[in-house]
């Protein structure tokens, strides 16, 4: 695993003992985050676009409509924020101002490219469905040429890119009043419900293994 | 509650049935998500940053170290995209191409104002706690003189906004093989676990009534 080097893009300014440049820590945090909020310039404007992701090593795959104002923008190759965030607890201290939240995030900045690639980009949308629910690829029907021609797939580079990462109890003076108020973490998951089969599905067809104990953190209890 | 009536900025573009623009389903959405992702032009380039809001009818509020490149950034009353997204499900169709995403998202386009009147900066600090926790504010000690000079708060307001929805089942066809697969929904939520109260709580100290089922939802189950 490489260390990077950030520079002064990437470098965590605010709360710098809370920024982290390894590939380990950052993968992690792609990987557990379920969507990601990509940001570039359209006319001149900042533009914010929920959408999912999915990573394989130092690669990062975006997909959506060749329509979509996101695609046909990034698809210039031009500069792009892409950034991720998974909330894991609210943390409570005695002051106002000492209140914060545990979280990880990653913010990459890149270009895009383009997929041109039938079998890279096949691949690249097994990387997102496993990226969402792994095992589920193995269960569906893959895209029809037809399907795959109306996606298209963009490939983006971590190499640029930072996390950080805020967890543990609140960092309050615990001597200063009020003294008497509950402080510390709640925390917080994202979690699945039972799954709803849909009426297409054959009454007494099995919820997949991969569905049971569905949870974002892979190994987490 | 008014109406509005989208530009082409805020229109809703790829699935067009899925935006909306009246103010109860933009803000019914601002007040669950418990952060937003702001987006702005820095040195030529995008940048994507998580962050807490709160918002009180049409003014959103957002706060952070003044020496924070965001808050510096956006207090010159550049344009900003704030985003949000609520992510409800895994959409589980028979083909990988219908598979999706049950979220609720919304996109403000606006630019940010300093909040320079002390009375208003507290309000706005108020909004944002009771935004992430409804009931904290009066348990804690308020932020002090010192305090509040050494954070900032912008406001923008979310007039120029639109909201997209995509919930349900999944929508391919359930006559088309494989026919024998699992396909519907599986709901996911943000939830909270057992509040852990940190060391400087008083043991015995109850846990306030505001952390018991904390959900982000209001008067969900």
């Amino acid at each position: 695993m490489t260390q990077r080097h950030p520079d002064d893009a990437t470098r965590v300014q605010r709360h710098p003992e809370r920024g982290a440049y390894d590939r380990a820590t950052i993968d992690a945090i792609l990987d557990e985050a379920l969507v990601c909020h990509v940001g570039f310039v359209h006319e001149g404007r900042p533009v914010v676009i929920p959408t999912i992701h999915g990573h394989e090593r130092e690669r990062i795959y975006l997909h959506g409509s060749p329509l979509s104002r996101m695609l046909t923008t990034l698809a210039d190759g031009v500069d792009l924020c892409l950034t991720v965030s998974v909330v894991d607890g609210l943390v409570l201290a005695r002051s106002a101002f000492d209140h914060s939240l545990n979280y990880r995030s990653v913010v990459v900045f890149g270009r895009g490219q383009l997929v041109d690639d039938a079998d890279e980009k096949l691949h690249a949308l097994e990387v997102i469905s496993e990226h969402v629910l792994p095992g589920r690829w193995a269960d569906v029907r893959p895209p029809t040429a037809r399907e795959l021609a109306a996606t298209s797939v963009l490939v983006l580079s971590s190499e640029q890119a930072s996390a950080k990462v805020r967890s543990g109890p609140p960092g309050d003076d615990v001597r200063k009043p009020p003294l008497d108020t509950w402080a510390g973490v709640v925390p917080l998951a994202l979690t699945a419900g039972t799954p709803e089969a849909d009426r297409g599905t054959p009454s007494g067809t099995e919820v997949p293994s991969y569905l049971q104990g569905y949870r974002r953190r892979p190994g987490s209890a």
